[in-house]
């Protein structure tokens, strides 16, 4: 197979972000290429190298992963295909032989610190912790003797000759990462009846309260936002882009005519893909909302305009 | 020519709707026939019996004429195919040779009355007022002797062999009637630029706050409304039908997409007609809400579709 | 008592709306006296030569009563204390000994027509119909003789010596009247938690678009309109003043701020009257916007102010 | 002075939180305590070991600052009671002696980057880049002949005996970053006439469509939004809370009651206070939602409610 039909992800090996690729079946015939960044995933895609690109959007206890938005929102025009939702639970990696009680020095990616936290205070109250690049690079350090332990996901362990001593720590109940595959644009995959659809779009002007008027494209269609971020665009303060997600498929009428009402206020709209939600919940839409209301009513302009009432 | 190219009105002979009604060009050629109300003019179309019917819609004193609003909503339907706005001025006429102080009886339709309280007040004020069935027919009792003199409009003075004494009477500076000529269902006449749109609706559900619901749909697309009336659907105090005008003609996208709007969300809707507009104001879609504006969100979201960004 | 504590009312003796005035309790006690007209029966009361007055305001099947629409949104301020609901139900009176097969004539005021067409066609076919200026003034003359019967309230045969041949005559099964007593403004009666409150304004400028941001001042508040109507303000077609009714008393915080905020945005509100609701249906405030709602903010607002998060 | 009245800023010496602190006429008069961390600052002013901290909340080309977001809107309340607008110029600070054909190596915080990047490939090609714990660390490391350049306020040379080669280097025209002085809650400062306040608010339900309504809260009173964000609540995926900026200040009637508005519908408002605009913009609220219409609204009520119409 070509490198043209790799798949890259947000590296290194033994990442949160491998094992969510590593969920979808079309993955498991595709070499599967760590990157150093979100950045050098994403290009490689742009530049025809790779098909598709793995890199985590949002996380519910931190928050979006601010360089995936601006990156999607800038440069080259990418488009999301799939969605992968990943509960965020922890193993402590060590070398075979140790036992809680010779654990001195513990490291991880600082993201993976507010979830740990509380477990460390209770468990390992008197460890020393240092910050490492990425997880994956925490459980490396601790194979070549540098840390005595490492939070990481339990997938991590047999690749860097590990043990998990401990497994499933988190502090938050209910903490998920959701990342997006993304591709080159291409022809919309057909709605399942339950997908999302994401969007970027720079307000029309330097007020916010421009906003309102935009919320109001979707509702009067009835469709629901899920998601919604501000970013900067760089012009100065009070000057934002909103990346945002809503429910349901563009080829849905209502998300159409939305998606056209925001296209025809703002200067610049970037359709970043609709894709099956990872939870699966069915799109239900309002009354007078549904495709084939949409096709009566056109009907029905249509024999307005005949005279066929 | 056939019966069936007349135009019937609202009667009798010298009314403002036949003025109103021989101000139109395309009239000129056709037979006018005076019908003895709304509903008989408009029925006399319904049957085939006419090719059009000039009704009073509404005045700008008095209000709607509430029998041409009821009989447009309901029975087969008809549509608006011309507008007329007659400035409402009246002129005192009598029997050639009276003079102003002859006049001890003066008569016209019930509707004339606030419109020439004031000028009696000040220049009759001894006469007395007795009303007759239409101002026309106020006239022919003059011709008849039975009244000293009549309120109506000058052109009718000729008919009934009568002068008019002085001319010009209103008290409000801006009275003016709207009337309408009516048609069987036909293709719509293109858009001219300056047009107005006419549409009866009931609400969803039977709370009024749905109406906000519909106005938005109107205004998410920068339609104004020009006219709205509120008329109960004889199913219970607080259940109501509306009939309304806006700017702009079905056949461009911005109101389109709000009748689509409607239609999608009501339970019924019917279109009274696209038409231009008396006053020839035109249209000036708001930014975003152009014909080509909504050509090129379409062709955006094809492109969307296509993956084509 | 002196005549200044009379109630006025719609009359001649006999009409719908005597009856109305007489299923009120605090009528019992007072000197009812007919005037010849609403406007006759409202200037009574502003000229302080009567308490209050019985008018009728809307009908479920006609719409608005529009003099008294008009009547109450112009001139020297009054508000409404009470509504009745009247279903509108008709007898047939004639003069004793009369039969079915007897009666050649019939009468009636016109707007009593639409209600008894289907009655008339099914078991009076050959019955001719003459208008009469109103109800009871028809069973006046069937006591007179000059006709054979009379459509009125049953309430009415009494009064005129004749008897209910039928009763209980109606075309639409649900057609009801609302009256409302008007008196000068006082002080308002406490809320009873199911009250209805009424209003007349205009629109801030020309264009009806304007409605949209009045109704939005209701909605954010949760306070539900019952009736709408829009009256020409005279000052050229297109220029509307509205008269209202919502939900709820001017005491209860959320209509409280509903009308102010109208009155910020409107250049004249004029205030109507807040009364028991005739239907008795309880207010029921969407959450957040009951008066303990209101009344936690402010306090809220106040601890901010201070400084006491 | 008690240390109780030390300003504290996000640290170390040098920074551009320093540079913004002093800016503030207030801070002369008081010791400067630099601190490791956002948290730490604020932390501080909690313990009531510092009167004020200084920290950065969103800068023009990077967003907001999601720590400081996240610290002020949870734990202890804390009001913010100015705000300093510092735009973001760099200087290459060197030791005394060295020239541009010197320097082989640069350092700064990863934040710094983005902004030089331009100037550094036009100037310094083959300079190596490496990152410090902030951009006063890495004039230190210059000091201490680590690396041979820094990019560093200009401000920061003579603290570290270093020397501005080059000034003003900015890659974005308009980088600016806010920065918020914030203190224990106190009793409100007045409003100056050019005034923000900010808030945190959570949505009362799961679904984002509810933010529409929350905007229309300010819409309604007409009070524009300066800043938007969404940050998670740690419930879970769309669980969102925000923190907003809005024009103007809360002892004025329309903010006032846009947040009460929003404190009967949000389970929980944060208020987190109304202080003087850097910009000085002046507040310029919309006809109908000045303080004095909305005192001229109560008095309307209360002529209403006493029926002195």
């Amino acid at each position: 197979m070509s490198p043209s039909s790799n798949y890259t992800y947000l590296g290194p090996e033994g990442t949160f972000t491998e094992a969510a690729l590593r969920t979808l079946p079309e993955a498991a015939a595709r070499v599967l290429v760590p990157m150093i960044s979100v950045p050098a995933a994403l290009d490689a895609v742009r530049r025809g190298e790779a098909a598709a690109a793995m890199v985590p959007l949002e996380n519910s206890v931190e928050g979006a992963v601010l360089v995936t938005l601006d990156e999607l929102a800038t440069g080259e025009p990418l488009t999301i295909v799939r969605e992968v939702f990943l509960p965020i639970a922890f193993a402590l990696l060590v070398r075979p032989g140790t036992g809680l009680t010779d654990i001195k020095t513990v490291t991880a990616h600082p993201h993976a610190q507010p979830q740990v936290r509380r477990w460390l205070a209770q468990h390992l109250p008197d460890a020393s912790w240092e910050s490492s690049a990425s997880n994956a690079d925490g459980a490396r350090q601790v194979q070549e003797g540098r840390f005595d332990a490492a939070f990481a996901g339990e997938f991590a362990a047999a690749r860097y000759g590990l043990e998990p001593l401990v497994t499933d720590i988190h502090d938050a109940e209910s903490a998920v990462t959701r990342f997006v595959l993304v591709a080159r644009p291409a022809r919309v995959a057909p709605p399942t009846g339950a997908d999302r659809t994401s969007l970027v779009f720079q307000l029309p002007d330097d007020h916010p309260g421009a906003l309102l008027q935009l919320l109001q494209e979707f509702a009067v269609r009835g469709v629901n936002l899920t998601r919604i971020e501000s970013r900067p665009t760089g012009a100065g303060l009070g000057r934002y882009f909103f990346s945002i997600d809503c429910e349901g498929h563009i080829a849905e009428a209502r998300v159409g005519e939305a998606l056209k009402g925001l296209s025809r206020i703002c200067p610049d709209v970037r359709f970043l893909g609709s894709y099956p939600r990872a939870d699966g919940v069915p799109s239900s839409p309002r009354p007078g909302t549904a495709d084939e209301d949409f096709t009566r009513a056109s009907d029905w302009l249509a024999r307005c305009l005949d005279g066929r009432l």
